[in-house]
């Protein structure tokens, strides 16, 4: 139930022709307060309810917790999330012996395409793709709870 | 995940000569906000996480939705909650053909007992016994996630 992740901004599109797997998600947030995230998710024709607590102090490890749901009841709980539902696709990369996760987001976060690893520690090595840019771990802005309140197209360049 | 509730003190403590059932519930809230209300409960050695939406006009129509969560994965959530963790036992009191669920709360609510009919409809009939006293459904300072933020023991008389 904890996660260890990195995130990262991604340069160009290039990973698309590398990617495995894609799925639509659409999520929303039942809480954004970053100590106890509560987040609805339906991901292709699956729903999940995830809780999520503080980061450490790098960011790279926060307590996790989900359950499946069924996609209707996922989308009853979507109805009474805050306002700012999330759209992206989301694209499964392989890299070396780890996956990467990568985000496009939609409507007034597009324009942002940010990717995630998850690993087994804090600093165990990866490699690092071309089109992989500058780390954002623990930023933030850049947690899809606070990207529902104040989107990409919001931030001051 | 329509629930029809109502809700009322509790005159005297004989109802407890009519309990079929009891439990010790302690819940947490992960969001308190009545838009969304988002619970963590351990009710015996079960754990549950439950969204609730806004109470009707009313207040006695209100969308529910819970999932059996299990009790040490309930526990870690339970560490998220906001402050003001509510403990009470829960008598089950059948009554003609519904069935009373009294609460009797401990710590900052001692001293509060609620109890609450589930109905098929908001105007089905039902008995009253000589013990339930004053019709609270719909005041928020009676839901649980206010109580846990404005416990009973600070209300001004």
């Amino acid at each position: 139930m904890i996660e260890i992740e990195r995130k990262f901004l991604v340069n160009s599109k290039v990973f698309k022709d590398e990617s495995i797997n894609t799925n639509r998600i659409v999520q929303g947030f039942l809480n954004t307060d970053p100590l106890r995230t509560v987040r609805v998710r339906i991901k292709g024709d699956t729903g999940f309810l995830t809780v999520k607590g503080i980061g450490s102090d790098l960011g790279t490890t926060r307590f996790e917790w989900e359950t499946v749901v069924p996609v209707e009841e996922a989308e009853a709980l979507l109805k009474l999330a805050e306002p700012g539902v999330i759209e992206k696709i989301r694209y499964e990369v392989p890299c070396g012996k780890h996956l990467f996760e990568i985000d496009e987001f939609f409507g007034d976060n597009s324009g942002l395409i940010v990717a995630e690893i998850e690993l087994e520690s804090e600093d165990e090595a990866f490699e690092t793709p071309q089109w992989l840019g500058e780390e954002v771990t623990g930023i933030n802005k850049y947690y899809n709870s606070q990207l529902s309140k104040k989107p990409f197209k919001t931030w001051i360049p």
